[in-house]
């Protein structure tokens, strides 16, 4: 049972291991807005790559959610915020998505034994199932365009503190030991640890300081996506 | 008089900036070995990014240090320990080096502004180089196998540390935060600090404790190599 953080998408391929589980992180908004939303009763969502695929998806009649830097793409549904799928609306629905960084993170993990989708919002539901699985398990930090980011980093080091110092799980991971040093500074207050942070600023320019808020605040939506196939569904029963 | 820290030279790209002075680091060793070399007297170094280019130089004549996965290759002189230059043969001399992760990492860097090699060994003297130069920096950690690896981050956080809260420079960038957080953590005593490191226990498997002793002990190498052309050569007047 080894834990390995990756801490790009473009650094993928040096982790991949067919055997492991894949935990995918995009904490600030993509995998928060993805755990909200099954929370909130949707049924399926479709990670797309790109926004053309998502417009595929719209004429089809599909609700479609699209983010580009951070801004719902014009003509779309909904966005990366989490308070957009806190609505009947998605109750039931099928939603295909596409973010700058998260689906793609998901897309290029999807050939591994199994993806899930981590974020702070199901933390202990996704040590859970770990620990449950014994199996190796990557986290794969989803980071801003191929570079590292904080948030996804501390989500890594959460997961990795507790599946460590609990359940034996073990790693020699260089960038797990990083992921957890940093996780130890910043869990007593993470909205502060992060306050210049680079990601934390872009979104608060654009007024979003209670979405910030709410991804970083954990354990609010015990549910636990799953890929399978090209659907990301409610797993873990 | 921007700063950036790049974690693995994969993601080079991603950070490269005609205009500004890449570190390249590779602490165990060899940034360490180079800055030693020149502490003690080789007049040039050739960066090799492959054994049979090394070995072309050998079969002409060269001094030619070789490494991979932390050991010598057989039929070469040198390696990557430091302890290998302090030898009056080096003096004077022109060498040859290929290692496992710091040649490459000079390689991609080779349109930069200006690439020099850091270590703790030559740490003030990087320090005071960066600051009168006025530029932006992007440090480049080799890493191990383009993985991140701590004892380079913790280097670049104890540069970027000097650089922000001395000399007026700034940073937007996660990775900085990063690299700052680490090595304030590791600043008193980085080789407990690498305790559980993955290149520390590589290199302790191998009996090189005293390298890697060495390699941690700031400022006993005040040199600075720069890259001219394909060359490293002692800069800095």
């Amino acid at each position: 049972m080894n834990i390995e953080v990756c801490f790009s998408p473009q650094s993928y391929q040096l982790f991949h291991n067919p055997d492991s589980i894949v935990v995918v992180i995009d904490v600030l908004r993509a995998s928060s807005a993805i755990t909200t939303a099954f929370y909130n009763g949707v049924a399926k969502m479709i990670p797309v790559a790109t926004v053309e695929e998502a417009h595929k998806y719209k004429e089809n009649g599909f609700l479609v959610a699209a983010e580009r830097n951070a801004e719902i793409v014009p003509g779309f549904d909904l966005g990366n915020s989490p308070f957009g799928y806190m609505n009947v609306k998605v109750k039931g629905k099928t939603i295909a998505i596409t973010t700058t960084n998260g689906t793609h993170a998901i897309n290029v993990a999807k050939h591994a034994h199994k993806v899930i989708i981590g974020s702070f919002l199901n933390l202990d539901t996704v040590i859970d199932y770990l620990r449950k699985e014994k199996r190796d398990v990557l986290f794969l930090c989803a980071g801003w365009k191929n570079k590292f980011n904080l948030e996804d980093t501390l989500y890594a080091g959460a997961v990795a503190e507790a599946l460590i110092y609990k359940y034996g799980f073990n790693s020699f991971c260089d960038s797990t030991i990083a992921a957890m040093e940093l996780y130890k500074l910043a869990k007593h207050d993470m909205y502060e640890f992060l306050a210049n942070s680079s990601h934390r600023n872009r979104l608060q320019k654009l007024d979003l300081e209670r979405d910030i808020k709410y991804c970083l605040t954990p354990n609010q939506c015990p549910v636990l996506p799953v890929l399978e196939g090209k659907f990301l569904v409610k797993g873990g029963g």
